[in-house]
């Protein structure tokens, strides 16, 4: 007996060798494929330039939707279909300025709209009132407040390691800055951009109302900006002039772009990935999330190209509208589960087209421990983090729909991100070529050993 | 006897935990420091705005001595002093060209020659003969060579992860290829530059002749050029148009700029830690080795704003002359051991400004288990690399003075490196602030705990 489970063990542990080796060799030839005939940066190059920025119910998001669709098709997945949502249809308008007036100068101020925001309807002008923070502001009384324009000069933190937490710490004063004002009878709102760095590129993003307080306009200055402002300030009572003719149209009818590798062991057991199409109306989205587009595409393109047989259906999912709604990872959650289908895992890119540091996730400590256990396989692509942490806005939907579902996000190095997200700066031009195929190496390898080990 | 052993063991474990929640304490306030009120992105933008590029023997390599003495004499540093050494001193010239006819057409091709080259002597024509390799070079004839101009297009290797691996297996055909294709009797020697990217910026860098071969000109094309002529060469037979006036001067006084911090228990075990102060003749010289002089001038001001005070001396080294030469790092070995000095451990930063992902240990197996002791400390700062490696050229000759002493070397990522090392991209612009600031705060630290440990 003692012999027969000797024997046993010792099979056993030699196939997990031979099978773990078997992994390397294919993750080696995963990245290969990557680094010397990747296809994710020439994509990236065609989404940015070809088509350029993309939000929510504009004709270039119709073009992404498209694009998404025709280069998957020509890549000769199982299937490659659209799946329709509607979407919400903010549209920045046509003029967009700020100024104050210095003793007998003019000066402008470098503004973008935060997305949803209502117009100024014409010329609005105000006392500036500033705020060192959201909290600050919400100490004011209205008297303080009443027919001004509302400045939060809230910094990010710089000494976060990782930005997306210096992000987290901040991101209230876009989210709620219009209704605290609003609260107190501002007449407009600006925020400091939400960057870390110091530059002339103001950073839009989703803001919100409550139907409860008036809505008021709102927009993000430049950091640069903002440091100007609030120098002035500290001298001067100033006035701001304002306008802007956003506006909010009815919804649209749009697509989330999936295309799969049917699974031949349990192909009605899916493993979701994906990125988001839509983007910000600046720039080219190219980090945000053009990045998280070809990573997924790329990542399933590779695992065909190297004849690797799937046990689990793999699914690209391009979602639309995860910038101001996140319809297209509801609509989807609520697709799958209409189908019958079984959702085992999901896994998003949405953190920039960065050197990959490795994969958080958002589950049990079981699934946190199995996530653990794949970090050996990335070492030798200095890939480290393997940790709990978050999946993703758009696959985050499909937790109520498959309870008990595995989230994971790739996560590549933060430091650079904020630097382009929600700017003019988020272009092409500053993805770097290795670092994007990198990512789109590390979550091919992913997918592969999630669909390995499920 | 048992229960003193207890009471031992659970003091000095006690003690241990103490000391280690001290280190983790002080360590986050140089991180907060760097990150918060960091003067190592506004130094580098002097050194390469205001000084610019600076090969040894140059006026500019002079003006860069000064200011790295001045702007740590400003920090009220122990003592600054220049140590001086005897540099070479090679100069471009005026004139660098190089154009192919195709048809009626004459294309201009992008060229820099390599340190060390001499010159054409007014224009060269020859016919071009391709070389894949160095090996396939080396396996030519001297009749297929000889009087033609020898173009080596040999690839840095795309799948290696990391790119210093890649230029490491490529580096010989910029060291040896001038003397292979001399042997054979060539008239000139160009090479495709060595970086992964294409782009339209040629790479420099040194170069060598062996004095029992006749010495030709040497340059570099532009990876886009090297495809482009090498396509080029597939349908046509090829002569090229060569004109470069560059020379060797006679060898010029320069310095190593030197500061400290005294030890306070035993002032003559020094601990090193440096970048290079020269730099190629093209671009700032930002990546190269910029960033590695401002990050160890921050890691020893943030000390000493920290009122550290070391029990070790802790000096910083700004070497002259790595590129072509390595003067400062044998006479700073010399000079140290002429003086009777005991050098305990060395660090250099020379691997441009990116994010960090550890330190590398060229020293023994007790050595390299040391350095992994200190993992632990720099994860909350997404550090992860501490394992054998490579030191730094500059450091590299302590070892002949010093037998037995670690050599470290500072890791950042290395993914965008080879886009900007020896190239006119090297500028300011391309190192980002955060990450260069991270840079600073780790060597800081690091320098903190071999204070704290050896």
């Amino acid at each position: 007996m003692i012999k027969f489970i000797l024997f046993i063990s010792i099979y056993l542990s030699t196939s997990v060798l031979l099978s773990q080796k078997g992994d390397t060799l294919f993750i080696s030839s995963i990245y290969k494929e990557a680094l010397t005939k990747g296809e994710s940066y020439e994509n990236l190059r065609k989404l940015c330039k070809d088509i350029g920025n993309r939000l929510s119910g504009s004709a270039a998001a119709q073009m992404a939707v498209e694009w998404g669709k025709n280069t998957m098709i020509n890549y000769g997945f199982d299937s490659v279909y659209l799946q329709k949502i509607m979407v919400p249809h903010w549209d920045r308008g046509t003029t967009e300025r700020a100024w104050i007036q210095v003793e007998k100068e003019q000066i402008s101020l470098n503004i973008l709209a935060l997305g949803g925001s209502v117009s100024t309807n014409g010329l609005m002008n105000g006392d500036v009132i500033e705020f060192a923070s959201l909290n600050e502001l919400k100490k004011a009384t209205a008297a303080q407040v009443q027919g001004k324009i509302v400045f939060i000069n809230q910094h990010m933190a710089d000494e976060e390691i990782n930005t997306f937490k210096a992000y987290g710490g901040c991101s209230s004063i876009r989210l709620k800055g219009a209704i605290e004002a609003g609260k107190l009878g501002a007449k407009a709102v600006l925020i400091r951009s939400l960057g870390l760095a110091i530059d002339d590129h103001p950073h839009t993003g989703v803001m919100s109302y409550d139907s409860s307080v008036k809505k008021i306009p709102a927009a993000a200055l430049s950091t640069q900006d903002a440091d100007f402002l609030s120098l002035k300030l500290k001298s001067n009572k100033l006035k701001i002039t304002l306008e802007m003719n956003c506006k909010t149209l009815e919804d649209e009818p749009s697509y989330n772009v999936i295309a799969e590798m049917r699974g031949n062991k349990s192909h009605k057991e899916i493993i979701t990935f994906g990125g988001h199409l839509d983007s910000w109306d600046t720039g080219e989205g190219a980090h945000d999330d053009g990045a998280g587009v070809v990573h997924c595409m790329e990542a399933l393109r590779i695992l065909k190209k190297l004849n690797y047989s799937p046990q689990h259906t793999l699914r690209v999912v391009l979602f639309m509208n995860e910038e101001n709604g996140n319809m297209g990872g509801k609509g989807y959650a609520n697709f799958s589960s209409a189908r019958g289908e079984k959702q085992i895992a999901a896994l998003e890119s949405d953190r920039g087209g960065f050197a990959p540091r490795g994969f958080s996730c958002d589950g049990n400590p079981n699934q946190v421990k199995f996530l653990e256990t794949l970090a050996s396989f990335f070492k030798p692509y200095e890939l480290h983090v393997f940790e709990k942490g978050y999946g993703g806005v758009d696959i985050g939907p499909l937790k109520n729909q498959f309870p008990g579902i595995p989230l994971f996000g790739f996560v590549p190095d933060s430091q650079r991100y904020f630097d382009f997200h929600h700017t003019p700066n988020d272009v092409f031009e500053n993805v770097n070529k290795r670092e994007l195929e990198l990512g789109a190496a590390a979550i091919s390898s992913f997918i592969y050993l999630l669909d390995q080990n499920l």
